[in-house]
């Protein structure tokens, strides 16, 4: 077993499993009686030498508990994208000093695809000049798009939230005798795994969201219009990921909103709901209202899926094992076994970093507006279970650094 | 005791506990071994005899239950003003002959400030014209708008998903290190009850929002970025209603985003928080977001307040009391008994109906971007408890006709 002590970060868009994760790697970390650090805000805790002693402050487990149930992440995040490095490089040189001041030699990232770069490169670099230090990845993102797991913590949660919600705004629409359209806009760039989640909404007292739009597949504005036009209810819930395209390949949202890029490179969007709740005004003159989900979507912890918080847990003490047994640059992730059990595996972050997995054809309807029965039978499990919450003062009590 | 059976009815917009005060009435009305009629889509279904059996459909607990965590109106909803009348009206004429038909002698509107107009005019028609029909209003709004009682029902629900998520947003907010601004838009046209629910969004850790903008007060654009300047939070979370409006008396949101006013008058808005978001982006170069908190803080049964259903409930079999007690023309409320009980009362319905409660002066702080303690202990106790939902498939159930 390895010597030393643990480091964890945080990083990338918060989720309402990300920190159960965390909650994982800690209780791991200090059943095997070695300290567990955190990085504050990413690695970037780790250039400047900002560290909490989480041992120290994760002693009871009250405290766990609380924490587990805390939306975001509690060691903060960041969007710092390490250099490329050729020889020594003064960023990196820093980071395992720090390091090595704390006898950290075992260093989790809990993040998404673009934090297991930082993974990736981390191991890289102490592999080339021998630092002693095993790196390890624990995902996490709503977007489920990384590779090498059938399903990423923070997923269920977000997917429990959006099928839950939509199957409240449905009703909400319903209460009108005159035919209306709601347009419900969901997270999800490239990936349109949350967007297809809204099909778990439906139930046998509701068929909304009638049409879904993942942005795996082109949509013409004549063919949503006789998508529309086609469809029987009276009340129409339009379920559309933020990403939705047209023929052209153009996003419907504003490509650039404000700068037009984020530092990792991607179009930062915003409105595609909005854009169509105006197609369907213009082309049927009913009332039509579009609704963003926004950061609700990934911060709900009060109606999260006890399936992801504890697959979540369970990740992150399975990455704490991975490097107490000598692994490196490696990305944990989850292979599910049939009747829904799933099991942890490694994956090489090689294979995992700056990948990304969208929705299969075998997910998407042939109609371009639906899911598959195998979506279905794929995204239900993930959002089963409800965690008991404590509350303080009428909400969720939260605990912060 | 009145001889006869009931009708009830359902008006204006969702709110989370309006089936609450339904399943009250239901559950009075057959206790009393009395049918009850539900006009579907309010009074437009006692014009055109649309009426469902609720004895029928609602002989179990179990259906019941459900009925009271269902959110919007389960009889559908309507926005129809009827006609002022002086001598004979047709549509009034044809409303009480579908009474007759169905011996129903007593009828519940349960609705907002607007449906308790529709009260006054049956009420008063019945009088003028020797229909024996009485007629009693139960109060539902997430508004918080009527006058001659404590709250409303629906306005605990809608104050807790206010306060909750913005609790879990500004978890979310925190997570970077660098300074930002999140506006969440809150509804509530010209009563800022529940932006002013917002506060309870604080706790031990978190003092989020930081700068609470209600309609009752005129906010310039300079007054709003001196406190913005002034606020020493990383991550600023800023509640605004969606009628706030600037010195000169105009809405920060475009006025008349699509016809202008909607059906009584009302004025249509949107986007105040995209408007206030926009203006920090101008004067202070940080990052910025707007969340529209939408329709999901009126239809959010899946995180309810305990209180506000129990209190809908009860004044839902309140109603049905008063009415076979005799009375008419007459808006059921709360009256608050210290250390937080409620004793439900009788209004007349001319002093409630289109009358308008704002949130007073002794609630909202000097400063102008917060309320006051005795806001607080105000508030407080009615977003308390949270009930047992029944799940299905990781989902609430609900029930529908």
């Amino acid at each position: 077993m390895i010597n030393g002590n643990f480091a964890v970060a945080q990083s990338g868009g918060p989720t309402a499993a990300i920190n159960a994760s965390l909650c994982g790697v800690i209780c791991e970390a200090l059943r095997n009686d070695r300290k567990i650090y955190g990085m504050l805000n990413g690695v970037t805790g780790a250039i400047d030498d900002n560290f909490a002693d989480l041992g120290k402050i994760f002693d009871n487990t009250q405290n766990l508990k609380l924490l587990k149930n805390t939306p975001a992440a509690f060691l903060g995040s960041c969007r710092y994208r390490l250099p490329d490095f050729d020889g020594k490089c003064d960023i990196y040189e820093r980071i395992f000093e720090n390091f090595a001041s704390k006898n950290i030699t075992m260093a989790i990232y809990i993040g998404g695809n673009d934090s297991m770069d930082t993974v990736m490169k981390l191991c890289a670099y102490a592999q080339k000049h021998k630092k002693n230090v095993l790196f390890a990845g624990v995902p996490k993102t709503i977007d489920n798009d990384l590779v090498g797991t059938d399903h990423t913590p923070g997923f269920g949660s977000a997917a429990k939230f959006v099928a839950s919600a939509i199957s409240e705004i449905a009703r909400d629409c319903a209460v009108y005798a005159d035919r209306s359209a709601t347009v419900v806009e969901i997270m999800g760039r490239n990936a349109g795994w949350l967007t297809a989640a809204s099909a778990l909404a439906r139930s046998s007292t509701s068929s909304a969201p009638h049409l879904i739009y993942l942005p795996e597949r082109p949509l013409s504005r004549s063919k949503m219009i006789e998508d529309i036009k086609n469809c029987r209810a009276r009340n129409i819930v339009i379920a559309v990921s933020e990403g939705i395209k047209n023929e052209n390949g153009e996003y419907y949202s504003n490509l650039d909103c404000n700068s037009g890029h984020d530092k990792f490179g991607h179009a930062q969007l915003c409105g595609s709901a909005k854009v169509v709740e105006n197609i369907i005004k213009e082309n049927f003159g009913i009332k039509t209202r579009s609704v963003e989900l926004n950061v609700l979507q990934r911060c709900s912890s009060h109606f999260a899926s006890l399936t992801d918080l504890d697959e979540a847990e369970m990740i992150g003490a399975f990455g704490v094992k991975a490097l107490l047994s000598g692994n490196t640059g490696i990305v944990a992730g989850f292979e599910r076994i049939k009747e829904y059990e799933v099991k942890p595996i490694i994956n090489d972050v090689l294979k995992v970093a700056n990948f990304e997995k969208t929705v299969p054809d075998s997910f998407i309807a042939e109609n371009g507006y639906d899911v598959t029965e195998k979506a279905i039978e794929y995204l239900r499990p993930l959002i089963l279970g409800e965690p008991q919450i404590e509350m303080e003062n009428g909400i969720p009590k939260h605990i912060a650094l």
